[in-house]
């Protein structure tokens, strides 16, 4: 690592603040360009002993050419710099700047960036420049890309500050975007019915390595980040996505934009899920991006530890996720009080798992980002009851909004995020696997319950199998009668454990269903159970659950304590009683 | 948390660093004494706007009355401070002290901190004061301890540095030992034989109570921490250590000991683990410990953030691990040059699952601590081989301590951190039991193989099942054949899942070994695999394995893959040689 370079760092806000941790963590002196001298980045790390961070607007030429002259590389942490200075600097040999000038600049106009990722075969929505901001230019795109129409501002624009969508092409409601518009340059793209908001951060070497982090959801309100789910997902209801492998699917599209951008770093990617589960993207951060802060905590090498090795060209960090699932809450002023916030924190402190970020900014204002707490946990369904408590504790957060989010769970239904899948050949089955319902619910174990039948449903059983790992279940259940395939069929087309139970049918007292279950052959396993026994099917779930979340394995082994003093319990009734009495009185009743 | 509490900390070292990172992300104003402007804890935090960090000895009056005037509450990163002014301050109102000075005074000497402990019930070693040092006194209580006896210093003793061990009473020995302890009043401890030291970290906050975190093994060399391995195990080797809450019955111990002492903050409790599972305290740190630094990627909240909620009367955090196993790899100075350092770190940015923590000193020196590594992984044996590879990069290591802390495996026996535990009730049981040796071999499952006999061995078998969790298997696989009865007993004995393999005995064609493996009374489940079908007992336990490491499900899903594959392959050379000459040319063979 040695000689370690100087990073100068373009803006002091909270993404400087949260890349200064992993540069002392990896002595990697730092200057940070920006106004003030305790700025969110400022508070954190020193300037290296020679050195002060300069202060300026990080957009002014003399104070870009004062840190290049003391860095060996610059970076930023927004993208609306000034990417001429930044070209300049580098082409005069002052100081090396990542990621490129030209990548920088090519994003700050969201148009030029959609035209270049498109005519890359990267699928975006339809979109089309507006050359001038006027009413029959407006109504001309209006036409071409259909109604209702989303007004985008090219440059300039963030947290929704750039977007205004347009249901009707009358003058009025014409001139009130481009009044909210103002006076920039725009364009304009056709409207995407999506089913869900997905981003992916992306580390970048110079070299042209690509390594992506798991995708996530992210939950906008008032087009502000408000919650990210680590990580994505297939559908939550069985059979509502046909697609198996979107987080895959959505990791290969931001590698293969980002591969086609100059110059090494993370960059945040933006994308759409529509229904049948392809995937537009929508826009690209060159810098880490508040879709990548649960990384922190959740992932083996941090979005922003991961952007300094990028631009110093040290070995690109392990991006895996170290933790079964995670989140992200935002934490947004409320208003000029510091009150709200230091409350959000507050109570954020009672919450297990939960970590709290602020960004030492010394005012809040209505929905600015003070800071974030992230979420990590054994399971989606844990974190998603802690979510739903952070959430709570937001005074600007409504009931319906968090119900969205991460609704409570109903009994007798489905949890939205099952670990355990109990399906069955036919309702007829319904009352042998009752029993297994009976101990998840004992057990505060979050499952799902349905039908499908290897015979009368085949497509829908192969869906069900294939989407069950991607969906987060740990352990599928299958109860099936005589001729009894489902288990196997459905561990044939999953990797997840299948436990089957053998369902007594009218004949054979369920020695055919019990052969057919167990008797796999070599290759496919299923974990069989005694005929009937769905009690022990839910069991054996709940210890394989165990091996992941430690709080299954102590309430097993208090189930079987409590098992063993329920037959002592016993014994010695039995003697105190009598064994005469005990059949009639005991037993009997 | 408004309003929050200026907090001034005596030291400005690594530990005070790490107190830092937690400081700034709850916006907890911080200002460290300490003597230079840009020691490691400077660097990572400015001083509040108007407000500067003091320059100066952290054990100045001046300079300590200085930093309480500025503060709210003062605490310690190292215990040997000034304890009288520390009262002092706090006496006469200045400012608060956490932990309690009456506390870092009762620490500072190692023979009252026994004393006391020893006093409140608390195992510690047989110990004695050596009230003078003379060759007499040392004698007498080298005559009453037994030989060989350690010696003491009773203050200042850090890093082994107070530490004299003392093989016999000749008067050579006996000076040399007194020469290399100096002027220190001492004491002596009777020789412990213990087979592994233990650590707990423990936050207190000011209404006494205490939260532990799971249990380190800590492993010195030459009396400095070099490696730290989380959560603490029971014995690796199948049956041998009879104890099976070792883990549990640490953190009782440290929670019992540090509930005894006064004020609040983070306290690190060594321990020594005896061959008969008994625990003896070592001694008790009033401040962040070395083997606590593993808890700022494992734990939900580390010990350094745990440290100012406790002593700022914030919510304790939850100590638990996030991760199912992590290790801590110190970085020490080889010499005076930090390129040594730079190489440990930069092969460690290699290592997947490894997080770097340099701590800014300037200089290096020969065994001074100038970072830590952290791995975090989702098996022991996973960590285990990642701290094997960090120790071959640090060069005052040699093979034989590497091998010690991190052996490499060995083909053909058992694994020394295994998830995945194989037995039999009789070695004829090893032929049926082999093929799964070979499919875990393929997937890289770190296993173990072993006999153990329901009826012949019935204390072996329960010692196993019942130490199957806390030495960190996820599955045992278990073959028995005619009244098959280990499956269900050592299942019934254990919270880990077991597979039932039924083997086919002389009679009746093994359908009297599934029976009794698969018809287990509800409340002990069993996962029942075909007879003889050790292979698909294998496969399913690394389904298990893989709802908890994503690899082995990517793995499962490969292998179903190569499956469908291979089929797909007979069926085209069956098509091309039609059927009778596939018979002749492929079946025959």
């Amino acid at each position: 690592m040695a000689p370690r370079k100087t990073v100068g760092i373009l803006g002091g806000g909270q993404l400087g603040r949260m890349l200064t941790h992993p540069a002392a963590l990896l002595n990697i002196p730092l200057l940070i360009l920006d106004k003030g001298e305790y700025t969110p980045a400022k508070q954190t790390l020193l300037a290296p002993s020679t050195l002060a961070h300069p202060d300026g607007p990080f957009t002014s030429e003399p104070h870009i050419r004062e840190l290049a002259a003391a860095c060996d590389v610059l970076t930023v942490e927004i993208e609306h710099v000034n990417a001429d200075v930044l070209e300049a600097v580098e082409k005069e040999g002052l100081c090396e700047v990542q990621p490129s000038p030209a990548t920088i600049r090519l994003i700050q106009d969201k148009y030029l960036q959609k035209k270049y990722l498109a005519d890359r075969g990267i699928p975006v929505a339809p979109f089309a420049v507006v050359e001038q901001s006027t009413e029959a230019n407006v109504k001309a795109v209006a036409g071409e890309l259909g109604l209702p129409v989303m007004l985008k501002a090219r440059t300039l624009a963030y947290d929704g500050r750039g977007n205004s969508p347009l249901k009707s092409t009358d003058s009025a409601a014409i001139a009130k975007s481009l009044e909210f518009l103002g006076d920039r340059p725009l364009y304009a793209e056709g409207w995407v019915p999506f089913v869900k908001e997905v981003a992916v951060m992306v580390v970048r070497n110079k070299a042209g390595e690509v390594r992506s982090y798991d995708a996530v959801e992210t939950i906008h309100r008032d087009s502000i980040l408000r919650v990210c789910l680590a990580p994505l997902r297939s559908g939550t209801a069985p059979g509502a996505e046909v697609d198996t492998g979107v987080n895959d699917k959505a990791r290969q599209l931001a590698e293969k934009a980002v591969a086609t951008l100059d110059g090494a770093g993370i960059f945040g990617v933006e994308m759409f899920l529509l229904e049948d589960g392809s995937l537009l993207l929508n826009e690209i951060a060159p810098r880490p991006h508040n879709s990548g802060h649960h990384t922190i905590e959740a992932c083996h090498v941090s979005q922003f530890e991961n952007h300094l090795r990028a631009i110093l060209s040290l070995p690109l960090g392990d991006t895996s996720l170290r933790v079964p699932s995670a989140a992200m809450v935002n934490v947004l002023g409320v208003s000029g009080s510091m009150d709200p916030i230091d409350d959000i924190a507050t109570n954020a402190l009672s919450v297990p798992g939960a970590s709290v970020h602020l960004y030492g900014k010394v005012e809040s204002r209505a929905a600015r980002k003070m800071g974030h707490i992230t979420v990590t946990g054994g399971s989606d369904a844990d974190v998603r009851a802690k979510v739903r408590t952070l959430l709570g504790h937001q005074p600007d957060l409504d009931a319906k909004f968090i119900d969205e989010v991460a609704p409570a769970p109903v009994k007798g239904h489905s949890h939205r995020q099952p670990l355990v899948g109990i399906i069955m050949g036919s309702d007829s089955d319904l009352p042998v696997m009752l029993p297994a319902t009976k101990i998840l619910d004992k057990f505060g174990v979050p499952y799902e319950l349905t039908i499908t039948s290897a015979h009368r449903t085949p497509d829908r059983m192969v869906t069900y199998a294939r989407s069950a790992a991607s969906r987060g279940l740990r352990a599928v259940i299958a109860g099936a009668g005589g001729a009894a395939h489902l288990p196997g069929m459905v561990a044939s087309e999953t990797s997840v454990p299948v436990i089957g139970v053998p369902v007594k049918a009218s004949v054979l007292d369920g020695v055919d269903s019990l052969y057919s279950i167990l008797q796999m052959p070599r290759g496919i396993p299923v974990a069989t159970v005694g005929i009937n026994n769905s009690t022990n099917a839910a069991l054996l779930a709940i210890r394989i659950l165990g091996t992941s979340v430690p709080l299954f394995q102590k309430d097993t082994e208090a189930y079987a304590k409590a098992l063993e003093e329920e037959v002592i319990g016993k014994a010695g009734n039995l003697e105190e009683l009598g064994w005469d009495k005990y059949v009639s009185d005991v037993l009997k009743k």
